[in-house]
């Protein structure tokens, strides 16, 4: 194995040439938390040797965060920075690419008041939406990478000193990454072919609905009329193919926002903004959830869902085999990056609009609406997939074709 | 003399109460050097205590700036993040105050292509430009205070090792910002007082022109039009009353770009984007330098002032006594904040549409042109007052009155 420098380096080169292949020329908007530093300079570096024009490096301080709650008053809860997600918003649509570093501590809002921290969510999410338009319909070129700061590695490995979790949780971080070979970007080619001939074999398939059975799960997840599936490498509108998330294991596509039926039960626990939700049961009845409860966080499952009314409906659901390496490491991640991609998994709110025939071109949001994509000011993924849960594509005939038993893939 | 940390609460205290007057409610953009986190946090919870809605900090880091020269293609240079300062030019129409930590390192780009440099200066200064037009017509309550970053404190105390260096440079910042007593707030207001008052006196006389005598220096500024005198606290036009420069001991109105006669020799080094330009000497024909020199940085300044045509003509004219608290320390501080607050100066470029008669309300473009403003990208402060220097004011009747002997106020 090499040294810690050296797979930074890599990772860098990793989100630059496969994560975004960024164009020389093309400006790069970056997001990072202040303790992923070290790896946002290493991005910064590969991408001015790539030929960015400018790199923008958003910090975000969690105690700038804190400090809000703990002192701002009450009323300044209901109010975003709406100026920077707009700038952001017109920087995509000049061209810039966009890069985020996730690595967010899991619980740092989780002492904080529910109803400011909700408050607080919605306001930002209403003011990001005209950005996260661009991103989720692929606009421009983007990809997520992670980085082990102090505070995700504590959750993640409770039981170790701060230092080795930080390091155990990188190492965690390069393997799933695929840097940790001589090779990473041929690993990568090598990777988004085995995933586009998953995505081929389901496109040819044309499944009207599948059908996930487990233990607390009888659940049929009608796809959206015209719904193409998607994984690895993606070519954004701009023309440049890039891996939106650095690992990825899953492939996906859009459910119909009123055919899901039955009741699911949550394989993992949903880390959402600091608090932990456990034990997650839902009941969908023509695509809406009508009966939801969870063993802890239900209070703030309850406020998700009531978000909008597209927050109660499904805008994508994913198939992972339960062996991707990532599962393999057995942890418990608390960042969707990496959780999303260790399960099979259901996405409530937003739709992605590249998830239909011929990356969703030409269709308005009106055609999206009628097709059954979802709309929502959210986006939020839980893991409904393990080793007992099975997968039946459903044809538009009705008959069922085994596509996963005991969370692998049949073929 | 109490602890750095209650000094350090002390200043973010008087930044945002003196310095930006923060109104509840009001939003908050904030920029600092990397290395001035630990003021900006404190700024940002003094903020929210203070009623702030959103406190948006954008953080600037060095070695960024520094891998742009080290590795960006040669087409890049031309580029700025327009997006960013068009967001924040809306996030000042919007209501927003601004907040500037400044600290840079004097000598960031020393090592690095003048011509690259100047290059991405301009294009930055253009992309800014909407932005800076908001702050020089105080559309918004803003302003700047100074954090000790270890570059700047090793600029300014090479001799020191550097935590030493860091720890003087911090004591001469609290003792400018006057933060070392025990009623900062109330400092302020007698020390904007004694400001107001030296303005009313020197607004009552309206002279035609200023008359600066000394070492190399026999030069005439003819003042604007309808110029008003401007210093201390200002009333910005969303009607909150700012302190925007801390420190602040000068005051200034704005010059006539056309007036300007004679030549002038700076008292002080220039410290522009990193280089230090000594010996300054230059020579004004109807406004316009029409012969410059320096003993060092000469081409830096010839590039300066062919920036564009108003880069050639005054957009400031300042007094400030010898015997100013700063001038006392004897340091040069390499930053524009201190160091034109040790001596009398003129600006280069942008003129303030403020230093005009009732605040330059009502005053269109075309009128403030045609009452002598000037109008450029740049805007840079260089000292030509000294111990040696003598000031004369000059009635509209050609008459001189003494006004400052030896580099002090004659009343």
């Amino acid at each position: 194995m090499s040294t810690h420098d050296a797979r930074l380096d890599r990772l860098a080169e990793v989100a630059v040439r496969v994560g975004l292949g960024l164009r020389p020329g093309q400006e790069l908007v970056m997001t990072a938390p202040l303790e992923a530093l070290p790896l946002a300079r290493r991005i910064t570096v590969q991408a001015y040797k790539a030929g960015a024009s400018v790199v923008t490096t958003l910090l975000a301080d969690d105690q700038a965060t804190l400090a809000r709650f703990e002192h701002g008053h009450d009323d300044a809860f209901d109010r975003a920075a709406g100026w920077l997600y707009e700038g952001m918003a017109s920087a995509y649509r000049g061209g810039a690419a966009r890069l985020a570093i996730s690595g967010d501590d899991p619980s740092l809002l989780a002492g904080q008041d529910p109803d400011k921290v909700a408050r607080a969510n919605r306001a930002r999410s209403k003011a990001y939406m005209p950005a996260l338009e661009q991103i989720a319909n692929f606009a421009t070129n983007w990809t997520i990478v992670s980085a082990a700061t102090p505070a995700w590695a504590r959750t993640v490995f409770p039981e170790l000193p701060e230092d080795e979790a930080v390091a155990r949780l990188w190492d965690a971080i390069f393997s799933a990454s695929r840097v940790d070979g001589p090779d990473p970007v041929g690993a990568w080619e090598a990777h988004n072919r085995a995933l586009s001939d998953r995505t081929r074999s389901l496109n040819e398939r044309r499944y009207a609905a599948l059908h996930f059975r487990g233990p607390g799960t009888d659940l049929t997840v009608g796809l959206a009329d015209d719904h193409e599936w998607c994984g690895g490498a993606t070519t954004a509108k701009n023309g440049i193919t890039c891996n939106a998330n650095i690992p990825t294991e899953e492939v996906f596509t859009t459910p119909h926002k009123m055919r899901v039926q039955g009741y699911v039960s949550a394989t993992k626990p949903l880390s959402y903004q600091g608090t932990l939700i456990d034990g997650i049961a839902v009941r969908f009845e023509e695509g809406r959830i009508v009966e939801s409860r969870a063993r802890t966080g239900a209070d703030v499952l309850a406020k998700v869902i009531d978000t909008d009314e597209g927050a109660r409906r499904l805008g994508e659901v994913a198939l992972v085999p339960a062996s991707s390496p990532i599962s393999a490491s057995g942890l418990l991640f608390c960042n969707t990056l990496y959780d999303e991609n260790a399960a099979s998994h259901i996405a409530l709110g937003q739709a992605y609009s590249k998830c239909f025939r011929n990356g969703g071109a030409g269709l308005s949001e009106q055609d999206l609406t009628a097709r059954g994509a979802n709309r929502s000011l959210i986006h939020i993924d839980w893991m409904i997939g393990s080793a007992e849960v099975d997968v039946d594509g459903v044809t538009p005939e009705g008959r069922s074709e085994p596509l996963m038993r005991r969370g692998e893939w049949v073929d």
